[in-house]
């Protein structure tokens, strides 16, 4: 079990919250490993423990506490032998300080690899509108990292459009990806109408709501927090040490 | 860490041989999982180890042993709390006996769960195309199965169709998706030509080069080793008792 041949640079990834986002972080990670054979992409542990309880509800102080549970998923990760934590769910950074406290290995914040992406993209100022969960949005968990980076933000305000990106981060979580667009692209058409210059799509199910192939379609910048996280992952791969 | 409200049956995915597989796998576990919330899905550990040996270099004796590789990951998963494990990798099942002999929880034969999809959808005889990499195929590993519940086999035999089965996997394994189609389109064509009633698509990289859009259009009966063994695990895990 201790075998050294068998060591490495394991990435851990907190999944299940919800399931498809930590499946569609695997996809993403891979397809996004430059690689002519298996064994040039990361070795990765996914803990997809979709028990976790529902994480508005907790946050909101209205239902069961989840971040017990996510110590628990950190702690068999880290047991298991991962490196580097990458928690595919915004909300879930919520509880970022108290999972980053006790982890004893870094978590790779999901905000901030938005924001490396939104660079890589060349989008480095100007106005940004943040997509995500009710609770995400208003935490200012974007805004805050956003402004003290430089940015101003858009959020989709106005009962109609919160509900349009409610209706969409449900419909894929009952596996209903195809209806999931129409409601994301109505909140990305009116946060560009209403001037931003780039679109963070800040909930993890939201990617799948607006596949990669319909975003150009869109005629804004995207940045997709499954590929920003993916790639800071792979970031972290290149230049950590074993 | 031993906390009781955390333990439940987790399924263990041993995954990375190819690691887009193992990803594959957990979106159609999720995909193929009745669900209004995230809640009503299978708690699942997914071990991606790319680094494995090459399977078929190391089945001909002209590579390094896959097998302690193997090994290593089921006992990481069994560790972690698996109670049951999938391998979605054919090929890798031509370790099946001393795995399973060592692993203390069931694994899931992706042989047997693909018969049973076979039956699932009304094929319950007659004469089946198998495909997989060459090793899978000269090994038996899917003929001896059929033929012993009552099928007849028919193989990619030639050399062009050979080629087409291991270009098309190859350039799965290279993230070239869209052509990976065209090989794997005409042995499947060829096949029914032959007589097949149903074709086996028995390497787990032939699903992705195949999507569910385009199997239709084929006009044959087609089982996916990817879903037939995530059907088997819902099964395991609707009927387990914890």
């Amino acid at each position: 079990m201790d075998d050294d041949r068998f060591k490495g640079r394991f990435l851990g990834v907190l999944g299940g919250m919800g399931p498809m986002a930590g499946a569609a972080f695997m996809t993403r990670l891979i397809a996004l490993t430059p690689g002519e054979c298996d064994q040039q992409h990361v070795p990765v542990i996914l803990w997809s423990d979709p028990r976790v309880p529902d994480r508005p509800a907790g946050h909101a102080g209205q239902g069961v506490d989840p971040l017990p549970w996510m110590q628990n998923g950190v702690n068999h990760l880290v047991q298991a032998g991962a490196q580097a934590i990458v928690i595919p769910c915004n909300t879930a950074h919520l509880w970022y300080e108290p999972l980053a406290a006790e982890s004893g290995v870094p978590i790779l914040h999901i905000v901030q690899a938005v924001i490396d992406d939104l660079r890589r993209q060349g989008v480095d100022r100007g106005h940004v509108g943040v997509m995500g969960t009710a609770t995400t949005l208003k935490s200012g968990l974007y805004q805050r990292a956003l402004e003290a980076q430089g940015y101003e933000c858009i959020t989709p305000a106005g009962v109609r459009l919160e509900q349009c990106c409610a209706d969409s981060i449900h419909l894929v979580k009952t596996n209903c990806l195809d209806q999931a667009y129409a409601p994301a692209a109505e909140v990305v058409t009116e946060l560009r109408r209403r001037g931003a210059d780039a679109v963070v799509l800040g909930c993890t199910e939201l990617p799948l709501a607006i596949p990669h192939a319909r975003r150009a379609g869109l005629g804004i910048a995207m940045t997709d927090s499954i590929d920003a996280l993916a790639l800071a992952a792979l970031e972290w791969y290149r230049h950590s040490e074993e």
